[in-house]
């Protein structure tokens, strides 16, 4: 059993991490804690965590988490990592981060993006953008775990761009997710009288995984420059439909769309391809480490769509930061990650 | 003042124009009808009309309804008025069709679609399919109100068609409505705990209303042929969110993009451009008969993305049936729809 | 016509007020005034309102209301009436507050509850609680609107305490309500996230309408002391079923228990007695001015179940604001407030 | 390992059986049951299980189930049961019933409450109610799993039964359910339309439950006679909030109702006790096993507010099935059951 130590434990991606980790055969919960909120007991504030965890959420520093976990997670809102994962980085502690942090390249892209100061050069340098589908070798020490929209963006898109079928008319990604996708801070967009019997788009053209998911994709073919991509609120809690338009070569047949998503997700086991003709709903991967994602070509517009859909608390976050961690720690991929989920 | 019966008022739309048609200053409610259900009390089974519609639903022929009023309105599901508005037409009685049996003037492409026998030849060539913004002329007695998909993705569409500011790449729609856009009959797909929390694409490049819109949009470029249209459902009960992506042609400015807009809508009531650089969200336009529009053209990409949000059962279906009248009636086109909405 | 002044207009019940004195035949919108915002437009903050309502949100004194005004509304959070009504009421200028600072005769009483300094004495005095329907002479110009539990509670109960048909087990209500009952401040209970696929009861036996109700229940039976009051949020937007159960006096029979009700409502507008067997759903009133109430007594328990259900931003605010003007001004207690809802 | 067989498997509760037996260590799944549907791939009506589990949905004897499993699970509707059961009985092979047919001792009672014959004399004779928390010995092999109204009702208000500290006044019960309680079968009292920003008490006075709950409160005070039970849906698809209303005795302290409660469940799984002064939030227990109970006592009216919360498919039916086969298995009560919930 290894201790695992989760900063920002209080937002929706840290309690889902405790969840996670609870039940994953070889990580148990190590120390918890918070930039907000210092407890002797968390259930004061969870109270669904009652006789399940105990922990209390203690301050820290980085040596005492060191000493006392043997990885760490941050789960915390971007610019948190930035400043507090050097000390981590400096001792090659592990490390999984799943704040935007740590995934750019380019300090000039997170600066133009993020609007904000990026992290330090040598730790873009060391930190490695993880994408579990597609590593090829064992992570190391200090993981970038994807967003939630660049995971269901790529997952969905991957397989067309690798395969060269498609034409140079720009993606376009149409996303939309649930309110947990923008945490659990407070504002006007959140409060349940404006959320519910609503949907919203928001951000066009200037969410800040678009330069992600514009990199992710270059990694398969660098003559793409850009994407077309678009977020939406819709008044659920978890998920994120994410709906593809690709223009596609003449000649290609729906067949041969469907096979370059097979033969890149044939032995992986949290991507579920529907049968040609069917399209995953949301509800379906709800609460599951799974993406699932359908696709239908239209013969009189060339135009293929694809919908990809996946939890972003779990696929989209912590599912996927224990999904790294397994490859890290050589296990299989779906290690404590296989269950049933809640249906309906 | 002015009768109007309605036959299928036990339908989301067939309410809606009770609601409507109420608050109108010509117009009164004549004679109601349904096929499901006849009673004494329109009350009994629509508890929200208690002290406010006293009539009865009551059987019908052509001959009572044409005796006891002047106008009829058919909200009915697809398939009735094509065998029932017969003796209505011959008549040379005024006639609105809310449903979709006499909008497409091809028979066979009715055929095809709805996959069922289309109305009779010389029905389709008498009906007038009447977008009011772009109506030009008073329409006739026999009108074929537009579908609530086609509402939203035709004046979403038009202006940019019209003036020719888009490439040959097809016009991309994605289209999201709420429960109440699928009728009130039984289904697991309505089923709340199936449509809660969730959102299901459904009818992919089969939806009935394509041809609609490609129709509607050859009366402003005969080149247009074929779109991409994709319509989901959200957890709502009304409303629809209709997202265009329209490649542009090069060097055509945001500014330019926005005046093609206004142009076609400033003296029209019910279209609300949005300020650049603001999109409508649904929940605005909910209870009311305006269709609000905004915009953001993506310099990277070439692609305007346009967001049109109407009331699927007012300007998408009931409303739009009263604004048709108010042309066919030579009034102002906001005649007795111009009301504030509930909000939040 | 009247020009209206209202105080508080960026609120849930301030922005209702605005639809419905828009709808009013002898009212009419004056100078529109908010704590919070002062804008040229207010089509800026609510989009759906944009050509429809025109007016700046200013900044004001009492002296600009009064000369600009013929009535002013106060659609403030607890603590503003209190401190600002003074020179209106000086002015013997008229006054509706929504609010509940002037709702309770004993300054100790809201003290208490309220947790606050409570309203001078002689505004106290000067101020008259106005429940519409056991209104018995014209109110003055100083009109405390009763609050949203409170109406519904009322409504629900006084037939059964001024006909004394109750025995001396304590009148139990249990109160649900949709999150704009809440207003639109920012908190973890408001937020989508928490509120969705959720229910809470909160301030239990602390709820600041228990004095209130009591009160207005004392005004006809004065031996009844106390009673037993729960409030719990449901995720809806808008709306409050409330729930009664009452001992009822032996041999006491359901049909007499329903002729309370309907000698005290036979020709009041706004309550709805639902026929014997026969409960009000939640949404036959959203949107309306109504109170509708439906009734069983289980022969077993000697018990009473009365259900009472209104919108709480209409019946139980804003509408009952307009009421209450209506009763002022000497106009039938209906007028402009009888439109059908939206439904569904 | 032991086989389970589930009779009903694509009912909501058959689904929740599916996803917990999977998780269970000593239980997996046998083979799978449907009256309504049998398809050699599960997977194809429930995408969400591809990947996870594979057994086909097929036809069923008797013989064939007892052949192949160790124990059978019923979650099939009111009235199956009670004539399939028998030979299973008949051959004591085990079986958990998560319908109404076993749970009335008296078949009088049933066919008065159900309006249905009920099951045989010898069925009802054998057959055990089992309420986990207050079984002294182990369960015999004809479980009647109680229903999910009833477990929340009985485990809110047994500790003050027992203790004796009620007056005579009936309990109240006032219970809200999510719409999944009322099953999948379409109506349009579960259509998104009709549910949504909705909220409707049913059968007041009628409910199947209340003989269920009077004769599981008879257990502790046999002079108990009757209660106040009213039911509604909420527009949530899991969860009961049950809110109960106690009339005390005179001078008893609300530190003594407290104790009244600790003392029953100090040493069970699946009690959470809320400490004084809180309640339980439904969203705490979705997904869980757990009752979650808190209370407040109102020195002025002497009435007690106890709230109750559970998963209705969970410690309302299949969580609890489950429980009570840890218990006939002689395993701790909370083998397989014991997982950190979905949160948010």
């Amino acid at each position: 059993m290894m201790k695992a130590a989760i900063i920002g434990v209080t937002g929706y991606t840290g309690l889902e991490l405790v969840r996670l980790i609870q039940r994953h055969p070889i990580l148990q919960l190590g120390t918890l804690h918070s930039h907000s909120q210092h407890t002797a007991n968390s259930v004061a504030f969870y109270p669904h965590l009652q006789g399940l965890v105990e922990q209390a959420i203690t301050p820290y520093t980085p040596e005492k988490v060191m000493a006392e976990n043997e990885i760490v997670f941050f789960a915390t809102p971007a610019g948190v990592t930035k400043n507090e994962v050097a000390a981590f980085a400096a001792a090659d502690f592990p490390v999984i981060d799943l704040s935007g942090d740590l995934r750019l390249k380019d300090g000039e892209v997170y600066k133009k993006w993020y609007k904000s100061v990026p992290a330090k050069k040598e730790l873009l340098k060391k930190a490695q953008y993880c994408l579990p589908e597609f590593m090829e070798t064992k992570p190391g020490n200090l993981i970038a775990n994807p967003g939630c929209y660049a995971t269901a963006a790529l997952l969905s898109a991957i397989p067309l761009v690798k395969a060269g079928l498609i034409t140079d008319m720009p993606l376009i990604f149409d996303g939309k997710s649930g309110l947990s996708g923008a945490g659990k801070s407070l504002s006007d967009h959140s409060h349940f009288v404006t959320a519910d019997e609503n949907m919203t788009l928001y951000k066009l053209n200037e969410h800040q995984h678009i330069p992600e998911i514009i990199h992710g994709l270059q990694q398969f073919d660098s003559s793409l420059k850009t994407i077309q991509f678009t977020t939406s609120l819709i008044p659920v809690k978890r998920g994120i439909l994410m709906t593809l338009y690709a223009k596609i070569k003449k000649d290609v047949t729906e067949l041969e769309l469907y096979e370059a998503y097979t033969s890149c997700y044939h032995n992986r086991d949290f991507v579920r391809m529907q049968p040609l003709g069917k399209l995953p709903q949301l509800r379906q991967v709800v609460g599951t480490n799974f993406c699932d994602i359908g696709m239908g070509l239209n013969p009189q517009t060339g135009i293929l769509t694809v919908v990809g859909v996946i939890d972003n608390l779990v696929k989209g976050a912590s599912g996927q930061a224990l999904q790294n961690f397994n490859l890290w720690a050589q296990l299989d991929e779906d290690t404590g990650l296989k269950d049933i989920p809640l249906y309906p």
